[in-house]
Order: C-alpha cells, then structure tokens, then sequence
C-alpha cells in the first residue's frame, strides 16, 4: 500500500487543474502585455482567474495579485504593512510564536531595521487568546499578522474575533492563509482580513504560484520592481498557465469544501483515535479546532526522522513537521511553542491526509505507526530509561 | 498566414518542455525537502536541473539559485550587490539608460535609499563604449549592471570587455542576459560575470520560472524571506515542474544554439534588407551586434500601436517594443535612449523571430508592414505635413 500522507507539505495536482494549464502551456502562450489576439486572450484569461479566486474568498478582483507562491506573498504583505505603519510613525508588529518562517523571517528582518515585534503566545492547545491580542496592541502598532491554520499541528485560530479586534483598533490584519484556502471556509470580508496570503500548490494546483488579497485602500509595496503587471505591484511576466490552474484547483477545492471536510474529518478523528492507544504518545494542538486532514502527535522515546524513513519503507509519505525546515536538526518552533519540551518535539509526526483517503488506508497508517514506534523504541536507550524509571515520563 | 513575430515578449514551449514538465505535474509532485522518496526524487531532479543549466553557462551547479523569473532574479542581484558594496561604505552603482525596468526600478529605489546611480550612454547604435564603463568607476562603485542583449532593439553589449573592465578595477558585475541565455553563447567564466539573470520563458521554456547565476563567494541578500530551500537564499517550494521544464527547454536551445542562430541571422538580415525599402524607415541598434532574430524599425509618420493592431489583423503578432510597458503611451525609453526623437519613436516596430521562421514568412512579413505603412501614412496628418516639406523628415 502507498499512501501520500503529506498534504501540507505541497499536493498531487487535480487532473482539473492539469487539464486546465495544458493548453496554456501549448497554444495559449500570449504575453497579456501584448496588444495582438493572442495576447489579449491570455490577459481575458487572467481576468477570468482573478475574478474566480476572488468569488471564492469573497473579494473584488481587483483584490487579488497573483505571486509566485505563499511565501512571495507573506514577505510582501508583511513589508507592505510595515512601510505603511512607517509613514505614520508606527513600527510596532504583532505575530505569534509559531508562524511559519515565511513571517517569521520577514519579522527578523524587520526588527533589524528597527521595528518592534511582539510575538503572542499560543499556549498549549496551539490557540491565541484574543484577549491577548488586545492587551498586545499599542498605539504605534501597525499591523497584525497571525497565521490562519497552523502548517504543523493544524490549528485553526479564531481569525475573525482577531480580525474584528484589528478592525476595531484601525490595525491591518494579514493572516497567512496557505494551509487554509481551499481546506476550511475563508471569507475576507467577514472574516475582517485586510491582507492574506495562499499558495496553489496545497490545494492541488501547481507550485510556483500563488495570491495575495489585500484590501482595497491597502497601498502594497512592491517585493519585485519591474515591468507594469499586476497593475504595477509586481513586475514579471505573468505565469498564465499556473495562474489559471490554480484558480481552476481552488474553484474545484472550493465547490467539494463541505464534501471534502466532512470525508477528511472523519478519517482524521479515526486516525487520532488510533494513534492515541499508543502509550506515551500525545496529540499537538487542539483536538477540534484543527484542519479536517491534519493529525500531529509526539511519542516518547523516539527519533522522528527514523520513524519517517521506516514510514517511508511501507510506503507511507509522511513529515515531522515543516517540509520548509526539513534539513534541520532543530526541533520545530511550533511544537516548542506550544510547551513540547526538546526531547519529545524531536519524536512527532504530521500526517496530513488527502480528500481521496479510505478507512482502510486509515487503519494501514495507525498500524504502521504503532509497529514502527514499537519497533523504534525497543532499541532506544532513551525508551529504557523511561521504562525503567530513571527518568519521568513526560506524556 | 499566422505569424507569432513576438519571441523577444514570449515564446512558445517546446514540445521537450512540456513532455519533460507534465510528470512531474502529474506524478513527480513530492516536495524536494521532503525526507520520504518522493521528496528525494524530486529533490534529485532539482541537482539534475541545476547541473544541466550550469553546463550550459559554464557556471558550477552551486551557483545556480532558482527563481520565478528574470525579474525577480535581477532584483535579487542587484539589491545583493548593493548591500555587498554597503558594507564597504561603496554606493555608487553604475549602469545604462536603456536597462529593462527591473533594473532601471529597482535602482530607482536603492536612488532613494542614499545610493548613487550612473547611468552610461548606449549612443546611437545602442551599445555601451567600454571606455566610458572605464572613466565613470569610482573607488566607491560598488556594482555595475549592463544588459546582455538589449529586449527592444536586440543590440549585444560587449560583456566580455565590460566584465574584464569591472574584474580589473574589483567592482562585481552583473549582467540581465534574459534575452541573450539559450540565443547566442553565454559563458560566465569567459565573460567575467559575476551575476546573471535569465527568464524560462524567453527560451521556450515555461513562464514563472528563471534563475539567478552567482559566482562563488558572491553574498546575496534574500528577496523572498523564509524556508531552507536554495540553501536559504529563496524561500518558498521549488517550482519542480517548472525548473525541470526550463532545464530542458534551455539544453535544447543551447545544443540547437549555432544551426538556430545562422538561420535566425540569413532571416532577421532578409527582413531588415526589405524593410529598408520602406521610405524614411531606420533600422533601431547596430546593424551587426544585435540577437540573430531582432528587427526593431522606426517609421516616420505612424503611430506604433495602429501598426500593431492592423499587422494582427494581418494575422501577424508583433510588438512596438518592451511586453512589460506595452500599457504606457509614453515612448519607449530605449529609442529615446539612442536618440530617436519622440515622434519617430511612437511609429516604432519589433519583429522578433522564432526559430523555425521561412523565408516565405519573412517575405509575408516585409509585404504586409509594407502595406500597412503605406495604408497608414495615407491619412496621416503628420505624414502630409512631411511630404509637403512643411516639417523636415528626420529619418
């Protein structure tokens, strides 16, 4: 059995979507810029594109730029929204411990240029406290940028109560909305987002591509300076075929969302349950408000990149967190942030499911785990210790 | 007849980059960073890539940096040599008039940062005197970017000079080559290059996708903020399917590249010989140092845009100069550039061709702008004021 358990790290493209940038690829091959047939049909085709993915978010077109991806996205809105709050003499940012380092970076870079970021806390349960996020805003903050579903653990945060304690300070709102878009209702407007971030590829449309929302009135900086596209905010020539399949992806990942939410909760809670009877093992982030296909859990007393290469050799693709920072030793800033200790961030495991996912392929994924983690464990010293007492269990 | 004249805007993909993109947008899909096999594969695949676009370049696969375009790659290298020449107190920049604007933009910025532009004269053929590059580097030039070939009016700096200029005097040297990589030899070592930005889709290759060449020990400054992707120089999943597509697309066009460029050459130098039979018509750039495909004319008289839609009507797509600024009504800063005076810029008209032109098609070419001129003239206020001596004919 093969099973592709790693849908936050990118997806398999929908055959609507490929059927969709094909012919863009072959024959559609204009510039939009270009004034002849051929080149005003792929500038229609845009337009087309905008005005889908914009219906789907509940945006006006003209809210939409399109960008090379999720992280293209999150550095220039996050820069936007900086050099706004500038001009104003506010250079105050609010984000949270356990962005993804598209944010956080972004935020690094800032803070040596002299801006001041507060990051909340997301406690146990992978959550911001509203309330924290209304004590944090000062006068001279110029924007919030809190993720709208976690990459690792899943969590969804309460976007819209923070969007309406923004909106209510007269603070922009950015959320980095690549694990959502696609997978759980996302609506800016009453959703009170300003900005927001998505990348194609995780809902089954290409890599390389991807949007940003950003509100009319909301004044964007330019990441990418250059030729007049995106209406001056983002210079290159357009990517025609990944823009119109990923609006064909999230058209088709929008039309399922309700089907395909109800299928992959189900098997989520399934495998929870499952992965639960494995002694010592701990759940990340809050058991309900989470992603329908996302399931996280620490185990004790074991090395997560074995349990991933051992996964992989019964044909389960699966992560330990971010694809992002897979090359580090590190343990993952999420699973710290949320109180893991070292040790025991260092033995999880994402297992992010696809919508065409079955019982039994669920029950394959708990089996394997459990075999694995038994496995692992009778031969790891740390285990030995912990069995014997030496020293305290943790979960 | 059907004539895509237009290959300097975009180009059609190569059957060998599509058949070489869509398995990897159908089956080859895992996320390089991912540990599983899937993830290795694909991230195999990216070696392979970078290999074959260094051996085409004379680069090493280290020193390749993907990105999502030309654009992108040249605000990278050039904000990373600024920040390089920074640290040694060096912010004088030098480079010429007729730059593409993610060039001439992204100076404009670093302008308001406290750097100093120079920007060199390309004089009336549209090439730069390496002497002029010689008297104007300052002890504190910290960068010097020059184009390879020209988008407009296709002229080729010589860049082996220029490099050997900036190598000598210890100032780093890019050079935007979007429209020289994969059309004429391109050698970074011979050339002395220190950084070069090439596009996907000038090549045949996909759109959205392109690379940034950078020599060992060259430093660069992340655009795009945060994953470990490119070894922490570009964040964001690879583009695989694209980056797979632009290595193909860019080895066929490298082992097509002498055969391809004696034909383009015998067909651009036919269509200029008979557009020169057009009255008070120029030929834009030098005669000889320019892309083997490039036709760039100015006619007196005409207005650049009616030329345009009348020669689609003609079924011939063609451009009056940069895709990027074809919005603008302002004239083509290049031809101001090299002189030409407003007027005559406004009736300008870039033919730029694609591989498999026939001399049939170059003769179609010559007859319709032929017709189309004259068409045009014969209601042209302008033109009768010219040809009653009332305004003097400038070409």
């Amino acid at each position: 059995m093969r099973i592709y358990a790693d849908n936050a790290a990118t997806t398999k493209m929908s055959r609507t979507a490929i059927d969709t940038m094909i012919p863009y690829m072959e024959e559609g091959y204009g510039n939009p810029s270009s004034l002849y047939v051929l080149g005003q049909q792929a500038k229609e085709a845009l337009d087309e594109a905008r005005a889908t993915i914009a219906a789907v978010i509940n945006a006006d077109p003209s809210e939409i730029l399109f960008t090379s991806g999720g992280s293209e996205a999150d550095n220039q809105a996050i820069l936007s929204g900086a050099a706004l709050g500038a001009k104003k003499g506010k250079k105050h940012i609010i984000s949270t411990k356990f962005e993804h380092h598209a944010v956080l970076h972004t935020l690094n870079k800032l803070e040596k240029e002299g801006y001041e970021i507060t990051l909340l806390d997301v406690h146990e349960n992978g959550l911001v406290d509203p309330e924290e996020l209304k004590e944090a805003i000062r006068e001279d903050t110029a924007l919030v940028t809190i993720m709208f579903a976690n990459n690792e653990i899943g969590t969804i945060q309460p976007i819209r109560e923070l969007g309406a304690i923004c909106r209510e300070k007269g603070v922009l709102f950015h959320t980095d909305a690549v694990q959502a878009v696609g997978h759980i209702p996302v609506d800016v407007k009453a959703d009170n987002i300003d900005m927001l971030s998505s990348s194609a590829h995780k809902y089954h449309g290409p890599k390389g591509v991807g949007f940003l929302y950003f509100k009319k009135g909301v004044r964007l900086q330019n990441l990418i300076e250059g030729g007049a596209q995106e209406k001056g905010r983002r210079a290159g020539t357009e990517n025609v075929p990944g823009i119109m399949a990923m609006a064909a992806a999230l058209k088709e990942a929008s039309d399922n969302l309700e089907k395909n939410r109800a299928h992959l909760t189900a098997a989520r809670d399934r495998l929870i349950a499952g992965l639960s009877e494995i002694p010592h093992s701990a759940l990340n982030g809050d058991r309900e408000k989470r992603l329908p296909g996302n399931v996280n859990f620490c185990f004790e007393g074991i090395e997560g990149e074995s349990l991933l290469l051992l996964l992989d050799d019964k044909g389960i693709s699966a992560s330990s967190g971010s694809a992002c920072t897979s090359g580090s030793l590190d343990p993952s800033h999420v699973l710290l942030a949320i109180g893991r200790v070292h040790d025991v961030a260092h033995g999880s495991l994402r297992l992010s499911l696809g919508e065409d996912i079955t019982d039994e392929e669920v029950d394959y994924l708990i089996q394997s785990t459990k075999d694995v983690v038994e496995y692992l464990r009778s031969f790891s010293p740390v285990w030995r210790d912990l069995e014997a007492g030496k020293t305290p269990h943790i979960l």
